[in-house]
């Protein structure tokens, strides 16, 4: 069986902005969403880490998604988070976008306990599956353990994928430990594997891979698509380094509250840098000096707004 | 001004039993509440880490609440854990709590992301307080580094006590390190501090502290409380030792499932055993052997049923 390549390319875990009373802003959310796609994504992760998915309420997600698609973005390019603590909640949220449209949801184990069982978390995901019960599901598990701290083993994908065939497709690595993305490449090569940052996409697409799911896709879709298409072209390796130095300029600040700085200076809209807590905003200078290095160092340019 | 001693004693955060599907079944749970009232309790924690609380939906705590008081369980003795990653989401569970008649809540800190400052986390109460906006509400902090990993540093818990007197009223000290819950009871005698175990009992109440509020008070409540009572008396070291050794025998299985074997064993009720996934059921040869070292070296009775 050949890998699910449903989702193949460059894909942007969007940010989530809020008003000043702190709910969240679906016209913002709207129009980020529409730019991200125009400037190069193949297709976008509402409600992953990077969108503050898990400091919104289910209700807020789901009435974010339903904007999303009302207002003219398509179903089969969104791949809605559906991550929580609870089986319960995971499954209402997997059959709201479902019925939505959407081909696909990334969900991460449930991550409140610590040290669980792969079997546990076999059995959460059977769980899952059988409430969920609907032939259209397309699981990608989202494998993060700096955050969620649980994770998925390499032995654990195998068992998910060879139980529920169809089903169980694919993953994100955001380990950010490549032996991990390449262990996978290596022993599933029908599984659809994205890297969890574009600084792995050549290594990714090279091993077999399906792309990059990326927070930095919310600033610079543009460059990392780029490579993607031109991934066997000569420049391939230049490519590579410039969005590789991009996001480690991005790295040296807190990453999402970097993200909706810069969509707020280049958008002209403060509004756009809220967080909710507990993150805290970026501070102005903290900013400025980011907007310079990228500038300076990169030539760094945000087009389309 | 005095701590708030309005939950002084012996708290038990309930288990949470499921019927076969693995939705929540009201029956043992308020059967279970009531027991554990009458055993000792002074009062209950439903939806702690121990109930699986972040297993479940909010849906789902919401109505296990509300059949706890229709069933007669008085709300002045139910402090519910109302902690999820979201605002909002916790929001709304505090003022479902305090609608009913509850006095206070155990809130945890938001628990996905993870190395957020102090800063964050103060602003993420400072807008619960603000968004629940109500004079009734008391917030117990539910300090369990072990499994949400992020938690309420000294400074912290000084801060929250200090900007929102009468409001910030206690803390849960479930880290297990005797350390920091005597730098609680040090540093703020004027603050409700619990034990998170009951190991620590004896040792908090002699420094000031409120109780404790103990798994192992869904099995175990007429000993623990029976300490609380005569901590003054000549047998109390005594007492301490032996609810120590106890704890310790139970420690030895996983929590969680090995509480829930006690209960399905003494009640003649397997249903009992079940776990919602991630967590899996305690298998019965280890069940066996808990039991066999319960009564075998301990002695141990389990009363009222």
């Amino acid at each position: 069986m050949a890998a699910d390549d449903s989702f193949a390319g460059v894909i942007a875990p969007i940010v989530t902005p809020f008003n000043e009373d702190l709910a969240p802003d679906p016209v913002r959310f709207v129009e980020h969403a529409k730019w991200a796609l125009a400037q190069g994504c193949t297709a976008l992760v509402p409600f992953g880490t990077t969108g503050e998915a898990n400091s919104l309420a289910g209700a807020e997600r789901r009435a974010l998604l339903e904007r999303l698609v009302a207002d003219g973005v398509d179903p089969r390019h969104l791949l809605p988070g559906t991550g929580t603590c609870s089986l319960t909640e995971t499954v209402e949220l997997i059959r709201h976008a479902l019925a939505l449209g959407c081909r696909g949801v990334l969900t991460l184990p449930p991550f409140y306990y610590k040290a669980v069982s792969d079997e546990g978390l076999f059995r959460y995901f059977d769980a899952l599956i059988d409430r969920v019960a609907d032939e259209r599901l397309h699981i990608f598990l989202y494998h993060i353990p700096p955050v969620a701290e649980v994770g998925f083993s390499l032995d654990l994908v195998g068992r998910l994928k060879q139980s529920f065939p169809g089903v169980v497709v694919g993953i994100k690595d955001s380990s950010g430990d490549w032996e991990n993305t390449e262990g996978l490449l290596t022993r599933y090569p029908d599984f659809a594997t994205f890297a969890g940052s574009e600084v792995f996409l050549l290594r990714t697409l090279r091993a077999g891979g399906m792309g990059c799911i990326t927070a930095t896709g919310n600033i610079n879709p543009g460059a990392i698509r780029a490579l993607y298409e031109s991934r066997s072209g000569p420049d391939a390796e230049t490519r590579q380094a410039a969005i590789t130095a991009t996001r480690e300029t991005i790295q040296r600040t807190p990453m999402i509250p970097s993200l909706k700085y810069v969509i707020a200076h280049y958008r002209k809209d403060p509004g756009w840098r809220r967080m909710r807590p507990p993150f805290l905003d970026l501070p102005e200078e903290r900013g400025r000096a980011l907007i310079a290095s990228l500038e300076g160092e990169h030539g760094f340019t945000f087009t389309g707004v």
